[in-house]
């Protein structure tokens, strides 16, 4: 069987990987040139981009970015999972917050700014803290702008004057209060059925996620049965087949979905190692009509990002438990790099092994692990 | 990094798949035509054997019949783990008998047989229930013969008669009356450290490996120590560097060694889902100078080799705990064409879970596996 994967980084690397074993091979197309490549060594494979959709038992997305021409296409051969509504709603938060709004699922308070006169409006409809996000390409913090008081809003009413604001429009969201940021990643097939992954609790530096630790510390039943519950309804209401990410602010025992992407995520990366199923094999599951992995927890996981940085000791794995994916790409800035799985049984080993970890990479490239680490080693539930 | 692997079957393709999270390539080399190819697709990939051999920072081999021409052109360029002796010895029974017996290493009493003469003295000196081996290519059950008693002797005369003895010389072993057939696959790398995985239960049927159990039912820390200990004797007798599968045969508490296999084992598969590090990623890291990894066990894991068939349900990876691992090769009698890992939380649990499996299987291309499955199920230890 053969599943085409739309885009050519990691995440279609790791798809690769986790598909082989099953007799899948996946293909993955570079967007930005419209080439048929292999997922891992990006070489071009030969086949044309029309023959390797004929070829495919099933075509997919590894990022809800790719150009809607391409998804259209696509879509026509009957064999996109996700249907293209999902990517779409994933890749446009007008369209994402439309669809909360539809389902009554909670969220952020929201306006939709399309004109700098909306603006007005704000500050009586969402209080003085408030952030503006780009509708569309608003990846890993980038085009977001923040709002702390009211004596703010006439530099942003000026720098928003020269933005396109009908072609892209703006989402005006209520700063809210939150305990943490978690995220429920979960898979739903084609029948209608839904598997979550346990909750995983993340941590963000400048918009990027860099570290994830599932399952969640103070972990109530009512709490992952809140979010699996939100997520059936979200998966159903989309029709959505595969693998689905919803991010979400926990504010005391309530959940507000911040965003969803609609496809595998960085922070259900942990299924790697932390999962009998990983979220990638999960995904080629649900998109070929295959049943779905069992999804019970080994241990307690950690995912920590390897961003902007090569430099560190490929030494950290002999760490026990601690499991490198590195995804052989050039250094940037804020590029992520790789990944480090570890494993432990319980959140305080877990902490001591990430402390362990510390003594192997630059610091200064990981800026949430020590205090992270902390945490952890003297949690003792 | 670049690992060039000897061999382009499923060993290779599974230490491709475990090496890729690292950073490492893997490249398969046909020996065949001693054309160098991608361990999945076993495509050409178009580079010379010389400047993959340049090129890698180490190399080894996926099985232990590689032409003996291409190993000593591969330990040139001092970059070849485990060493050629290492190797050949997994290849020949005389060598590798003749290492046992240096090291003091408990082995069933043997024979060699140059000469038909040399049967004159076999009875006398090993009994009447023999076994003869091809001393080299004699892999899963070809090339052997038993003999139950004296009067077969004449008859095996005759056949023998017929062979090139001093070419090939003959094993002539005496069967030993064993309770079970058990191996235990470890690893060592280049400082000399050991690292054992748990000892794993194999079934056999018609001379091929059809389960394996692991941990074995019975377990004592006495019979995984005295493995340990043979494991660690050998390999630090032969140099080793990397993974080495030792058969054993357990007569009552003691352990005789069947085999060595200078490489990844089939009854090492079980690592892939069962340990916390599998015998693909260990090998590679042992070759590379990386840290072993941790081998903590996750449970209790079976593995079954699919052989010969093609004609199976793929929905048993519906079965929690259940993970298929699929080489892509085209279906021949008594061909292992993938295998499936079972993990479960206890043995009687894994032995319902098997059970389970059968529905999905063509029953008889998996003569063990019934039985196997009640067994498990009735152990309440």
């Amino acid at each position: 069987m053969r599943v085409l994967v739309y885009g050519s980084g990691q995440l279609a690397q790791m798809m690769y990987l986790a598909a082989a074993p099953l007799g899948v091979i996946v293909s993955a197309v570079d967007v930005s040139n419209e080439t048929v490549v292999h997922p891992v060594s990006k070489e071009p494979t030969g086949v044309s981009l029309q023959n390797a959709i004929e070829d495919a038992n099933a075509i997919t997305v590894e990022f809800e970015h790719v150009p809607e021409h391409l998804l259209l296409d696509a879509d026509k051969s009957g064999k996109l999972f996700p249907n293209v509504a999902s990517i779409l709603a994933g890749a446009d938060r007008v369209r994402e917050k439309a669809l909360l709004s539809k389902h009554e699922i909670p969220n952020c308070p929201y306006l939709i700014i399309t004109d700098v006169t909306d603006l007005d409006n704000v500050i009586a409809s969402l209080g003085e803290r408030v952030i503006f996000k780009a509708s569309r390409d608003g990846y890993d913090g980038y085009g977001q702008w923040r709002m702390q008081s009211a004596d703010q809003l006439e530099k942003l009413k000026s720098e928003f004057a020269k933005l396109d604001l009908v072609k892209v429009p703006l989402i005006a969201e209520r700063m809210m209060q939150f305990d943490r940021e978690i995220s429920l990643v979960g898979a739903r097939d084609s029948e209608g059925n839904v598997s979550c992954f346990s909750l995983a609790e993340n941590l963000h530096f400048e918009g990027q996620l860099h570290v994830s630790v599932a399952p969640i510390t103070d972990l109530s039943d009512s709490l992952q049965s809140q979010a699996n519950e939100i997520f059936e309804k979200l998966a159903t209401a989309m029709d959505y087949v595969g693998v689905l990410a919803v991010e979400l602010f926990q504010c005391g025992e309530e959940l507000l979905v911040n965003e969803i992407a609609p496809r595998v995520h960085n922070s259900g990366h942990w299924t790697q190692q932390g999962c009998d199923t990983s979220q990638f094999e999960q995904h080629i599951r649900a998109v070929l009509g295959l049943p779905l992995g069992a999804v019970d927890v080994r241990g307690v996981s950690a995912m920590v990002n390897i961003i902007g940085c090569t430099a560190f000791s490929r030494d950290l794995i002999g760490i026990a438990g601690a499991h490198l994916h590195w995804y052989g790409k050039e250094v940037r800035t804020k590029r992520k790099m790789g990944h480090i799985n570890v494993v432990a049984d319980s959140h305080s080993h877990l902490g001591n092994k990430l402390a362990q970890l510390l003594a192997f990479l630059p610091v200064e490239h990981f800026p949430e692990l020590e205090a992270e680490a902390n945490r952890l080693k003297n949690y003792t539930k």
